[in-house]
Order: structure tokens, then sequence, then C-alpha cells
């Protein structure tokens, strides 16, 4: 049985953790750089452990200093939060050896769906439409050249270690494909160590759809319905809601048990998505497998009732699902806005300081998850998420007024800082966006008309 | 059609309307007694009106000067809030007089609802069951005397004009009874103008349920679930939940079709709430009828989906309900702590002071409505709500826990400044609580014991 959760991150979702790991009668350690000290979570935690200075490597990606943390705080669990470690198989690895739970799936389930190639050959075993494509790596650049002259323009060249946007370059003309390639190889080389890419068709319209699941140990699952997250800029999510609009119940159901047959053949336990790219005609495509929490899981909380990080700790204590996909009744619609310390007439430039005021809207049907505060000070060294907020309604176009209203309520101001609020309410005012008409390429058309 | 809209009130609830205003597309406008200035409404509305220096009856209770500051701002509508003149039926009639739309029910309802004698003739008439009582005002002290024993101790006397706790004095033994009667009667006309007082029954263990109900212009009516407020201290609830734990479901449904058929009979129209007794058999009987939004709404509202406030907004405009009782499915549990700036360890004496640090707890399934802030100086003249704190999860304990962890995470701090968390989390502790077999004389328990 856990007793006492590290949790091996920062910002709003270590905070998130903390809140579950306090219900659950859990005790809590948090771990911090320097960059972070006094921050939130190590205010409101049972303990908390510097574990290095500012830069990530050196803290909290530092697989050594957050085990000693665990061994020295008596944590017997980790959990990873999104980002830094949460994907990292070899950190996974570590915390089994040691005998820590980590609180996501088993190392060897991340190693094989964090490999793109090995991931999409069990999931074309598991049935599930993939996008034309290499399927698997391809090593030489003139047998590359001709398999995409294969499938046809435009195509995408993916690093078979990337993911979340990162590795991943678009080639509309056959006389670009060369350059992209060599590019995209020797990035993926410096980047993730692992220069092996593969070639696919790219879908120029097509809405990102993707389907929260949840399994045990013992071969139980449900989905948790769809998330839609086509408003994306340069492959970052900015705006995420549940169910995904327009899309028929049923084609969301099929999609659902075709994401559970995946996730099964990966043998994969805990909380995960599948990822599809879903095209105009509602032909649907397998993208990837996230193998922890997304940023983006409370939409998926708010109509569903299921807290997701509980649910995690309860499968990663070796309990059975206590859920049956009968019982997973959505109610409603969830939108989440993420507030971002960036300044969107700036082309998003980060945009950090001293909060000076800090007010969050509150109210009925309104979320916020955040560790923002009057006095914070926004690191420059992480991810700028500052806040996300969530509204829910029973219908779409009042989920998009509660949002409208409960962003212009919110106010993050300092010296210097900038957010996002202003661009998202662009969004959420857009007559594509307001019909569900959107797809991914709604934010590159907003940017680029000023 | 209504366009814009005067909160007449203050505090959490000012802001809570505020929110919905702006999501229905309607524009604000705040009113602030001098103590106010700067307040957080006053910020976020569309424009703001002084009415006057900080006492409420030269401010909040100014009838004149509120419609004068409506029709100066061009509001079409007035939301009173609760307290204040939210059932005051001269205030609606001016409202009515001059055009304006009164956010609650006609004038002529509140008047019949507010006094008691009237209200509980036509409960009879409903035929809602009512405690042994005089059922009409009792004038003369032999005749009341004679009447209590009648019936047995204990009893309480009630004055006609009182409510919400105030004007009623439990006497147990009928040596007490004239001098009782005497006081509550000079008491009642001191305070209310109106002397008369009626003497019924009391029940020492009793669970206070109210249900809340929305009418329309039409005829049409459905009941939102019952509430438990029986964590009270003097009369004043500082916990409410709903579903009421331990009480049937068809016993809910029977007290809902009865509130229904009550408030009917008075031609309600709007958001109201109809509180009964319901004794430890499960026999219950009808209290009074509070014809405007509760404080505890917030719980009604998380485990229904509707926002009572909107419902409030589209009945005053003479739309038709769009609820059906089958459309109404309420989903998990829902519990409301009130926050209020006030020391449990000096017998909840007044705690004022201006805010140094100001967190609430947000995240999963956790509403807060407040309207404080870093920097906040609390008024002394007004009632002391900072915060309310609800808590929602599938199931009871869930929420209890879900509770007890935001309460443990908020942060109100200043000097001198005090709050009632200690107390809550005390009850929330309580076995009785826990269980939920406490009634009503739980907070008198443990207060008592120290």
């Amino acid at each position: 049985m856990v007793t006492t959760v590290l949790i091996a991150n920062r910002g709003e979702i270590a905070l998130r953790v903390l809140r579950t790991c306090r219900e659950l009668g859990l005790r809590t350690v948090a771990v911090y750089s320097a960059d972070d000290r006094g921050s939130m979570v190590t205010r409101l935690a049972d303990r908390a452990v510097q574990i290095g200075p500012g830069p990530a490597g050196r803290s909290y990606l530092n697989i050594p200093t957050i085990i000693e943390a665990a061994r020295l705080a008596g944590a017997d669990a980790i959990h990873p939060g999104y980002g830094f470690l949460s994907e990292n198989a070899d950190f996974a690895e570590v915390c089994e050896s040691e005998g820590i739970t980590f609180v996501g799936p088993p190392a060897s389930v991340m190693e094989k769906l964090g490999d793109k190639a090995v991931a999409r050959s069990l999931m074309v075993a598991a049935g599930l439409p993939l996008l034309p494509g290499s399927h698997t790596a391809i090593d030489h650049a003139d047998e590359a050249e001709v398999f995409a002259d294969r499938i046809g323009y435009p195509v995408i060249i993916k690093a078979a270690a990337g993911g979340g946007g990162r590795g991943m370059r678009i080639v509309e003309q056959p006389e670009e494909f060369l350059r992209a390639y060599t590019e995209t190889r020797a990035g993926a080389q410096a980047v993730f160590g692992d220069g092996r890419v593969y070639v696919e068709r790219y879908l120029p319209s097509a809405r990102h759809v993707e389907i929260q699941v949840l399994c045990d140990q013992y071969g139980n699952g449900v989905y948790l319905g769809a998330r839609d997250c086509s408003v994306q800029r340069r492959h970052q999510k900015l705006i995420e809601e549940t169910p995904a609009p327009c899309l028929p119940a049923d084609l969301i159901e099929e999609m659902g048990r075709a994401a559970l047959r995946g996730v099964a053949t990966a043998g994969y336990v805990g909380a995960g998505t599948v990822e599809f790219l879903v095209d105009p005609a509602g032909a649907y495509y397998f993208m990837e497998v996230n193998c922890r929490l997304q940023v983006e899981h409370p939409v998926t909380e708010m109509v569903t009732g299921i807290d997701l990080v509980a649910e995690q700790f309860r499968i990663a204590a070796g309990e059975k699902l206590d859920l049956t996909q009968d019982a997973v009744v959505p109610r409603g619609v969830a939108i989440e806005c993420r507030v971002n310390a960036e300044d969107p007439v700036r082309g998003f430039a980060p945009a950090p300081g001293t909060l000076t005021e800090c007010h969050f809207p509150g109210g009925p049907f309104v979320r916020v998850d955040s560790h923002a505060h009057p006095g914070y000070r926004i690191p420059t060294r992480y991810d700028s998420l500052l806040a996300k907020v969530v509204a829910w309604a029973p219908d779409r176009d009042g989920a998009v007024r509660r949002m409208r209203s409960a962003l212009s309520e919110l106010r993050i101001e300092g010296p210097g800082v900038a957010t996002t609020v202003p661009f998202l309410l662009r969004v959420l005012d857009d007559s594509r966006f307001r019909t569900a008409t959107h797809d991914t390429s709604l934010v590159a058309a907003l940017t680029s008309t000023g």
C-alpha cells in the first residue's frame, strides 16, 4: 500500500496531484528547484525537498536526485505529473527496481509506446487505422523520398523518439523533401539521441481527437470519451474540450473501443491517452499514445465526475478498476483554456515577471488549476503555463459563454507580464470555433491574419 | 427583455450574480456603500454606483436610492441576492411600479409568504403537514399558555415576521413560558415592527431539510432535490449538503411534490426554497418558504448542473421553464461550508481585519464563491461570510474528504483575522456528521463541550 507520495513535478500539475493525495489521505513530498523555492506546492506539501538548481536537467529531470529525495523522505510512490520524467521509461524502471511505486504504466510499456515505430506496429496489430506511412523508420534518404512520392504530398517526417509536436516537419513539395529529411534526422539525433524518422501522409484539414483510457493490472479498461484538441499553435494545444464536437456518438464509441484494443495490445496499465487525427469525412487515424496524465485531463473529469489522479493511484496500488463502461456517463460539455505567460502580440514570446495581482474566476461550473498567486515570480526556465481555466455547461454554447466570462474576469498582472488570454478570447469569438467547424489550422489562420 | 441588471447586494453573492449576468450577455451595475468602495464586484461590473454610507439602512436597504441608481444607470432589472431587500415585498412592489423587473417572486406572493401565519394556512390548504401549533398569531398571553400546555413542551415561540433564525425562542418548561412569550413579542415589535407571535411544538431532534423549487409564470414548476442544513449554530447554517443524507429517495420525492403544491397555492414565481423539519421517524413538517436565492444554492447547482441564477433571470424575463421534472437528474453529493470571519475559540465573535494572504483551494470538483482577496478589508457592519467552499464527489464520504482537503488548503490571513475554518473541520471530523446521524443540535453539542 502507498502511504507517501513524492510529486516529481512543479507548477499547476504538482498542486493538482497534491490535492488528490490529500483527499486520499496520502502524505505528500514536494520537490523543487532553486527557481521554485517557496512555490505553492512546497508550502502545502507535508514535506518539501530541494533537488537542485533551476535547470531542469539538474533538478526535475535528475533521476538519481529524485530517487534519493524519495528515499530520504520515506516516499513509497512517485507521481511524475506530465512532461519532465513522466514518460521516461528509464525513470519508471529505476523506481521499480528501488521498490518505489511509479504512478504510471510499467517501464516496458512506456518503452514500447514511446517508440513511434513500435507503437504503430502494435496498433496495426490491434486493427487501428493508420495514415498511409512508413510505419517503421526509414534510414536512407533516397528510400524515404521514393516512399513519400508513393503516398503523395503533403507528407510529415516524424522522429521516432519525438512527440507532442516536437521532432516533426511538414513537407509540402517533393523538392523540399531531402533537406527536410536530413534536418529532421539531425535534429532528432541531437535532441533525443535517436535519429530515426519515419514518413507519413499529412492531413492539412484534420481535427485532433484523443481518447482517455483507464486500465488496471487485471486487463480491465474503460474509455472516458473523446477530447478535441484542435486549437493548437505549432502542435501545442491551447484549448481543449470534451465531448469532441460534431463527431457522431457512434464514431466516438468506435474510436473508444479501438483505443482500448490498442492499449490492451501493449499491455497498458494506468491512465493514458490515445491520440487520433480525424479527417473531414470522419475517417480517423492513430497518431500516438501518451503514457501519462494529460494537461487537458480536467475536461474529462468535469463531464464524467471521475478524479483521474485518484484512479491513477488506485490502479498503481494494484486495485481493480471499479468502473465499468456503462457507469461512465458523461454530462454536458467542458472546455479548457491554457493561460500561458506569453505575449500573443509579440509572437507568443515568453512574458515572465512577478505578479502584482492575481485574481481567478470562480463560482458555478468554473474550475481553475493554478500555482500562481500575488507575488509569484514566473520562472523563465520552464513551460509558460500559468493557469488552466475550465468551464462546464449543459451544452457547448453555454460552456463557450461561460469560458468567455471566466477569462474576462481573470486578472494576472505584473510588470512585463503578458498572458495568452486576449488570444484565447479571439479564438472563443471566432465563428469557426463557435460552430466547431475549425481544424488544427485555426490558430495559424488567426495568427497570420494579425 | 432585460438588458442591464442592477445587483442590489454586496459580497460573494453580488459576484455570483454578476458572473451569470456576464454569461447571459447582460450589462451589470454594482451598487456599493462607502465601506465597500473598491470591492471585487465594483471592479468587475460594467458600472458601479455608490449608494450611501456604510450602515445598510442608508445604503443596501435604502429603497429610493437603489431605485434612483437603477434609473441613472439605465438598469431594467434588479437582482436582490439574499438578505437585505431580497424578501422585501415593498421593494418588489416599487420595482414593479417603476417598470423595473424584480428578479424574484411578485410582491403579492412575498407578502403572503413573508407572514408566517398566512404562509402556514396556505400550506395547510395545500395539504402540507405542519407541526402541532397555533398556525395563526396568538395575541394574549393566557391563551398562548393554555395552547402551549395543550400541544406539550418543549414549544417554540416564533415572530410572524421573523425568519432565518431571527425572532424565535425555545421554551423547555411551562414555568418559563410567560416570560419568553412577553419578551419574544416585545423583541418582534422592536425589530420587525410587528409583535405577532405564534406557538408551536419544538422538535429537539430534527433535521433541517429544504426543497429548492423553480416556478415560471405559467404554472410550471420543478423541484431540484433536497438540501440538508442541519449543521446550524443558533439557527444560522454553517454546512449544507445535497442530497439530504439518510432520507429515502421516495421521502425526498414526496417532500418535493409537497413543496411544489405549497408554492403553487401561493402563486409562486421564481426560485424559492421550502424549509421543513424532519424528525427521526421520517415525518416532515413545513417551516417556511424563502422567497429568494439561498446562500446554499451552489450545492444544488453542483449536483444538478443547473445555474439557478440563470433560471431566475429566464423566469423573470417571462420565459417558460424549459426543465421538466424528469430532466432533473442529480449526480453525486455536494457539500458547502461557510467560511465566516468569526473566531470559534472566542464564541464566534466577529474577527475582521485586513487580509494579507488569501489563497483559495481549486482543482477538481471544488467551487469557491468569494469576494475576498489579498488587501481586502473586512467591513464590520455586514454579515461575516467571507467565502463559500463547495466540494462535490460521487458519494458523501468522498465529498467530505474533498471538503476537508479543500479547507485545509485555504489560507485567509491578516492581523486580527480569524475564520470558522477550524470549527468547520471539527464538524467534518465528528463521527455524527461523518455518519450523517447528526441533527440540528450538533453544533450546540460541539461548542458546549469545548
